[in-house]
């Protein structure tokens, strides 16, 4: 299934004071690799909510292995590993881009809801484009 | 004009690794202390966003005195120091608890717009609860 | 074992485009409410890091039931539901304060490291604080 | 004096229930633009810290004239506008990347203090590259 590789920089504004990146601030990571995977395939997440889709996550989980520091450069890889009606599952590494290490890793469940907040099916052209 | 005190708490996640609150945070813990003033002059700005009136920072100053750091209890102090007719200033200070030291000082101007994003007048009742 | 519950107010800044709270800031509701646990249950946080142990997430998990929405009232209840010798497991529920409605759910584990980031026991005086 | 621009897309993360960027963000975008103005430069931040100079901002100003939204690509404009022996002014301009839309202006006072927090020089190095 779909896979992709973004590269991201780390903030200062990303660190607390134990002089390494935020705990909540992986997740936020996690989405810029999803993003960039969504648009990758031809279909960005923004055309997705514009068209009435809106993507929530619905259960998250992340395993720390290292810390990543300011200024850092890395690599999040996103991979689609789960597809079904009303949701899918993205896997998501965070690698240190000079060293190779993986940082942490975890993944998301998003749900496909409408304007409403109820769920719908994931829009068709997204289940293509994962498929291919 | 109005005045109002509330107190709030740095989390971790408000710090950066030089150990002390990122400068960005200070604009959402003066957010948090307009937000408890206009709840405190009973017209609560979640109430007027659901009534059509949308109050964006137009423009925002922050002076740094002396860092804020984890887990320190903090009084933000807000005060309305200029009404006009589409717009708004607020000043607030952000105050160490314990030691009564100045640690912050800016103001904002906020706007007051519809849901299409064009200016229009203060409620009512906000200019009323702030003339008291 | 140990349990505890605050109260938390969502902030605008916790919002995002879909007009509820953004996914990664319930990890920042968790860190509210362990730190207010440790500090009910005489072990403050900010004391144990002073005195030399930090302790970094090594694993979070999140259920997202419903979402928060800007200016609710959360309730963040936090239990210790696991201790071994320099790790301890937290599990946290996000629960709209108004309605009783269970928001979100997780657990975090957290582990204990010295200056060096080497791992270390928890200190004694939380684990007998939790065992109480 | 040193200019440089750089890119920075908008993330789901920056935007609040109003459908726009949150205000402080930009704080954050002014950062992204001068740590890549300080490594284009040849003198990295980062390198800076690891050398004993540290550079919080003790000032900062913003105009906000127009929303930034998710996703958008924005251009980071930044620009030393005054050096002074211990400290350094920076005006930054958020600018649309497809229509050129100028929609942020604001600048930021840096001083430069040891990690004793006393205030020192500007390191030479940066004062160089600036000047060139």
């Amino acid at each position: 299934m779909a896979s992709h590789r973004t590269e991201l920089r780390v903030r200062y504004a990303d660190t607390d004071q134990g002089g390494v990146v935020y705990n909540s601030n992986y997740l936020v990571f996690f989405e810029v690799g999803r993003t960039e995977m969504m648009r990758a395939l031809g279909v960005p997440y923004a055309q997705l909510e514009i068209e009435g889709t809106i993507m929530p996550i619905v259960e998250a989980h992340v395993n720390y292995m290292a810390p990543a520091r300011y200024d850092d450069l890395l690599i999040i890889e996103s991979d689609v590993i789960e597809v079904a009606r009303v949701r899918l599952k993205i896997e998501t590494k965070v690698i240190h881009a000079e060293t190779g290490q993986l940082l942490a890793q975890g993944w998301v469940w998003l749900a496909a809801i409408d304007k409403m907040g109820k769920l719908k099916r994931l829009p068709e052209a997204l289940v293509v484009a994962i498929g291919k």
